[in-house]
């Protein structure tokens, strides 16, 4: 059966139970749903914030309940498949980077909700100063770095994980210049100090939500070789990846 | 068995195996002795930043590893045990339960990782203006919500875990009076800028922990009631601590 009838997503062992196979690409689809939306949120606030854009702020401080309940339902149905069907090897790596994947989307979503309270609260100190170039550009960077993650846990692609992850370095940097002419616009001009460190949040929680994309791509690498590579350098962590096909 | 030999953690449920008993308590027992650690770590990265004490901000820098490397420990031997002991029902918890909170009390470490480091800034920038109050004194509190989690945890102790959850409330508003305190000195003294914000992400680092906390709690509520109390209130949570009682 397994040739005749391959299952889409081919790093899916296939079981003798049809109804297995569908519990476990139904859990692996919902994570990729989750990972829409807040992708989406983390979106609109940081165009809430770089572009002054109000109601966007507004949409993401309303719906972070959404992510909330998705984290709760999702993480209580792995502990249904655990009881249920006693995974082991892949399928039990899968339950166990779904747990972990959606523990820090769930994270992502609530630094999204926070850049949205910083972007509502900077927007009624100061409607007039305009748009905040590089927190756009970082935002887009972060961003674009949750979504390969997601790209990565969709096809559960180690390569395009261990090049996600390799961009957090790119986001640590940004992060540091942007710090750095913070610090220097407070100095020269004292009275900016309460916008001014609302930016500053916003920029810190753009950095973590770049680690928290690398957590997932570490993940990916979890599920795929079955190594952990958390607390590993890149370097470390691109030789897992790759490792047993030199 | 369970009556003439009872065993001395009575939360645990009983097994035919004893050697599963030992296995769980085992792992009980090394989350408590990574969160010791952690806490341990915790506290000398507040003194080493409040009393200006370099060298305990170098040992918590130095020795963040010893966390990391018990956390991936741990994680390893639960996924062990979901394979060999297939566990359901409490013993399933506990193991959720034991998963998610390594990786709460890693991150924490993380946190005092970057206070540490901050510390170590920070005394570079200025070794005159003396110890900071404030930051002790929310250093301790959450310092004590950490030992308090982890006695919840230890004792899996709902009603304790409820009242250190709810000191997370009085974290926050610590958090609160130091940002502003410091959002002032920085417009009044705009010189201080660069050592003010070491000190301001350290009152956030230490507010993150306050968080990280509060979610150990819920995961011992979550073990002994079943009960998932994330995103609920204090009030809800309360109630599921205590419901089946009434």
């Amino acid at each position: 059966m397994t040739d005749e009838n391959p299952t889409e997503k081919s790093f899916f062992q296939e079981h003798i139970s049809q109804r297995f196979n569908a519990e476990l690409e139904a859990i692996h689809d919902r994570v990729l749903t989750m990972g829409g939306l807040v992708e989406q949120q983390l979106g609109d606030a940081v165009t809430g914030m770089a572009e002054a854009k109000t109601e966007l702020a507004e949409k993401v401080v309303t719906s972070d309940y959404q992510v909330n309940a998705m984290e709760v339902a999702l993480d209580e149905d792995c502990t249904q498949i655990l009881v249920r069907r006693q995974p082991t090897a892949s399928d039990l790596r899968l339950v166990m980077a779904v747990i972990k994947t959606i523990t820090d989307l769930e994270r992502i979503g609530d630094e999204a909700e926070r850049i949205g309270r910083m972007a509502l609260h900077f927007l009624e100190l100061d409607r007039e100063s305009g748009p905040i170039s590089e927190l756009g550009e970082m935002g887009e960077h972060v961003r674009g770095m949750l979504r390969g993650a997601l790209d990565a846990f969709a096809r559960m692609d180690v390569e395009e994980a261990v090049r996600v992850a390799q961009q957090d370095i790119q986001a640590d940097s940004q992060y540091e210049v942007i710090v750095h002419r913070l610090m220097d616009q407070m100095m020269r001009n004292p009275e900016t100090v309460p916008r001014v460190m609302d930016v500053m949040w916003t920029a810190r929680s753009l950095e973590r939500i770049g680690d928290r994309a690398r957590n997932i791509c570490e993940y990916v690498v979890y599920f795929v070789r079955g190594k952990n590579v958390r607390h590993t350098s890149f370097e470390q962590m691109a030789q897992e990846a790759t490792g047993d096909r030199h």
